[in-house]
């Protein structure tokens, strides 16, 4: 069983991908934002890649059943419901819903994993649930890719850290575990933070810009570490709950 | 003036190429020897993405002016006279010549960098020669971008880590240095390692599957920091020295 964990999704390649379980990560702020917004119980939320898309699809829905929700340089898109702060995805906005969503990094690296056995959506809120998910997996013998939605699809410290924890749970009392070059270094990045997510976030320049627009009360959201114990299932270009919950 | 760091070359944005000062790390091994065969007196040496267009590029030399090298699998590419071992770049086999090389991704690293400012090619084995000029060009307030030419365009352990170290070697005594989350991160892989290569080898997948098909001798040329301080330029498709020796 091996693990691997991509840097940017532009760099997954295919054998990366098919038939493995594959975790997408944008702690700040899609992946995150996810979690919160299931867990507060959105019905699905449906990731797009262009505003434009968002407010086409929105015109297939009754106006009570959808929120439209996005950014574009962290601000919320003009005429949205919702902009990409986890603390926005409350019961009140999200319950019963299902959320258009598009957002600079994290929708775009869910696009091309179709030939995966699972995509899963993951972050520091939903840690336990998801590492779970995987540990089974990997049990199983399957192998496993994380792949770090980043910035501007390069490298971004926060989604290199979050991945490492994963892989840390992950392997956790499991032998015989392969750890590509990318999935070891991101628990040597993990390490070096533990739980100190704050620092993490001061140094990571998503986090700075964040905490520069106005957005620090995001940062506390994104590391309040299993405080939306869900797994968001990515499947047919929409995300949901997995597990009983799904039978509501 | 800020430093970025890039793991793959599929992931370095014009913008991140364009008036700067770029550096190609592929330690194992092509960066490695490269150094090797100019600190050995080699003329030039010519990147090139196949082993075919070597034996096409060699027909306009005379066959005592050139040497065909490069590698498939780790292994010399059959007919060539050298593959991509640092020891097989000695003085007796290439002093004067020019050096045709091919190798799976130090080579196809060097591609689509020509409005860069500069390119040079950086290992451990120049680490001081190439940081001198780095830090003459970061304190001149160009900025500057590590090219980790990984493992079939992955993140790779020991590529980081070297690039870590340059990072942390060209902002040395430098302030008002902006740090991109992949460089922030290559110093955190390098500050494990410390001096201690051969562990970081032991670590990582390429230095792995090197030992493991007889090349260990070749992780023990990759570690001998500063052993070649030359700074080789690429520039209108080949590799020379920059420097006074130039004009020999």
């Amino acid at each position: 069983m091996r693990i691997d964990v991509v840097f940017g999704p532009t760099t997954a390649t295919p054998a990366l991908i098919t038939g493995r379980v594959v975790a997408v990560i944008d702690v700040l702020r899609a992946s995150t934002s996810i979690a919160v917004a299931l867990a507060n119980g959105a019905r699905n939320i449906v990731p797009l890649e262009s505003a434009d898309e968002v407010i086409t699809r929105a015109k297939q829905f009754d106006k009570g059943e959808v929120r439209l929700a996005g950014e574009r340089k962290m601000r919320m898109v003009p005429g949205f419901d919702l902009g990409n702060s986890p603390g926005e995805f409350t019961r009140e906005a999200v319950e019963g819903k299902t959320v258009l969503l598009t957002t600079t990094n994290g929708t775009a690296a869910m696009v091309g994993l179709q030939t995966a056995r699972d995509v899963v959506v993951a972050a520091y809120v939903n840690l336990e649930a998801v590492s779970v998910l995987m540990r089974t997996a990997a049990r199983a013998g399957t192998d496993i890719t994380l792949i770090c939605a980043g910035r501007d699809k390069l490298f971004s410290l926060e989604d290199a850290a979050c991945a490492g924890r994963y892989v840390r749970a992950i392997t956790k009392r499991l032998t015989k575990v392969e750890l590509g070059d990318g999935a070891f270094a991101a628990t040597v990045i993990d390490r070096k933070y533990g739980d100190r997510l704050d620092q993490l976030f001061a140094d990571s320049e998503a986090g700075q810009a964040l905490a520069d627009a106005g957005f620090a009360k995001d940062l506390e959201d994104a590391a309040q570490v299993d405080s939306c114990p869900v797994i968001p299932i990515f499947q047919d270009r929409q995300i949901t709950l997995l597990g009983p919950d799904r039978e509501r």
